[in-house]
């Protein structure tokens, strides 16, 4: 065996601001000039008229994820007035919710420092009180993001009145127009569906039940049977939440085992957007039995 | 769907060079260094004192590897005489062989032009003889490496004076001190390794015969039956040569298909070193059906 020379992954978070505004261009090109101006790099930006939101999806290091929310902040804080908001889709504050997501040589516990300690900044800086959620929260009853945002901006001020929705940062009042935000860390989803070779949507409904973590399947699994009526067929539409827990592998499986009992196969499979690295080498090792493997045996991470 | 910033992958060629130096430590140092400081990423190094031989593995663009090979002549040249130079491994120049090996973002096309490129340089710099090998050779006959070296050192001078061994660059006559080089192009190599949960000897050689091609199995298979005494188990042992037109996922199907024959089961697999990502994400989407996935799904290749 060589002795390879010492190297070290690069640190990098991936990190999905949702922002309150989703028509004026203008608003959301500045937000995006912040974002790259502090030296983060901008993956992908996806406004909505209707929902009148925009995400953002950008990635770096610590340092350099910090300072993209901070400018972040300074321009839609500026920018984005909450009382002459409205849109479908449910929010509390002009930055309404920042995750951060641990992708590739840093821990779940770093993305939670790095939450908090932009929490604070946020809320040192503009006055805006800030929730801690999911992996980062300070309470079960904080971890999910909707229960937060329940009452939205215009129910701000009367759920921060209340001693259980003290604020993690910042003040017990909202920020008169930046309303209050939500800053956590996760992991990152997968979108995975499987498709049927069936039009039988009850089996996939039944299977989707099967495989789901609500209804007594896998822990990191949200899933719905979906009828693809232009193509006759049927499928299981997935969300992984921590495919590190319940990885690909063992959801396929299930799934492919789940249908056999109907007499049905598995025609395919998709990813719908972006997958780590990580999940798909996790999956070629469980195939392939492969003992003692590592990511440091990918040719490519001796480059990073 | 969301619409992705546009990106490109990086451009990345592996180079690894075979230098007639397996003792003298300042001129393995120099050999280092000639790389390095041609902007090329070192890798490994791996001195050999009973070949007298060292392998370097070093990566980068196109025009970083270009300039670091002929660095790596310059150093090599003026520090190795092969008049003086007795190992166990056959050797015919002071640097042997060149491969380069496209990594990402890189066809072999590409690294066949590099190929000729270097060769073109490193003959009209020094007056050494180069000859073409595996996709770069410019004849069946000068594909395989050992049949350009046959006759070493020692027989270059009447190799060369044959009509059919006229080097592809420089002239048909060794360099006194540095002999001749192949230079070529080539797919990566993944060693690869099956443990059978036996300890039957002629199951291993009967299935390595089996998969490989010399002796009617998959193209891009070499294989042989090992004993693993001390563990009480036996080896399929590979080198898989093109990973692309024979994936690993048929090998490992093949041969545990063929161990089932013997009512034998496959214990584990191993990768023994490096291996490319696209190599893993290409298995992860065989065995999950994985329809319409692309390598630039990756979340990591989207940060190059």
């Amino acid at each position: 065996m060589p002795v390879w020379y010492n190297w070290r992954l690069m640190a990098l978070i991936e990190c999905i601001p949702n922002v309150s505004e989703g028509r004026r261009q203008d608003v959301l090109d500045a937000c995006a000039a912040a974002i790259t101006g502090a030296g983060a790099r901008l993956l992908d930006v996806k406004p909505d008229a209707t929902h009148h939101r925009t995400v953002f999806t950008f990635a770096g290091s610590a340092p350099a994820v910090k300072s993209a929310v901070l400018a972040l902040f300074d321009t839609a804080v500026r920018a984005i007035d909450l009382r002459q908001h409205a849109g479908e889709h449910p929010r509390m504050g002009a930055v309404d919710v920042v995750p951060f997501v641990p992708i590739d040589g840093v821990t779940m516990a770093d993305c939670v420092a790095l939450a908090k300690d932009v929490g604070a900044e946020v809320a040192s800086r503009h006055g805006i009180p800030v929730f801690l959620y999911e992996e980062a929260a300070s309470a079960p009853s904080r971890r999910n993001l909707e229960d937060i945002r329940r009452g939205e901006f215009e129910g701000l001020a009367a759920k921060l009145s209340q001693p259980e929705w003290r604020p993690d940062f910042g003040p017990a009042a909202p920020h008169a127009s930046a309303g209050a935000c939500a800053i956590g860390a996760r992991m990152p989803l997968i979108a995975y569906n499987i498709n049927l070779a069936t039009d039988r949507l009850d089996v996939a409904k039944k299977i989707a039940a099967a495989v789901r973590h609500s209804s007594g399947g896998l822990r990191f699994v949200k899933a719905m049977g979906v009828d693809l009526a232009d193509r006759g067929i049927v499928q299981v539409s997935m969300n992984l939440t921590n495919h590190e827990k319940t990885p690909m592998s063992r959801v396929f499986e299930l799934v492919k085992r789940e249908a056999a009992r109907y007499g049905v196969a598995v025609l395919e499979s998709e990813i719908v957007g972006l997958v780590p690295a990580s999940a798909l080498s996790a999956a070629a090792a469980w195939y392939l039995q492969l003992e003692a493997f590592t990511d440091d045996q990918v040719l490519e991470n001796r480059l990073k």
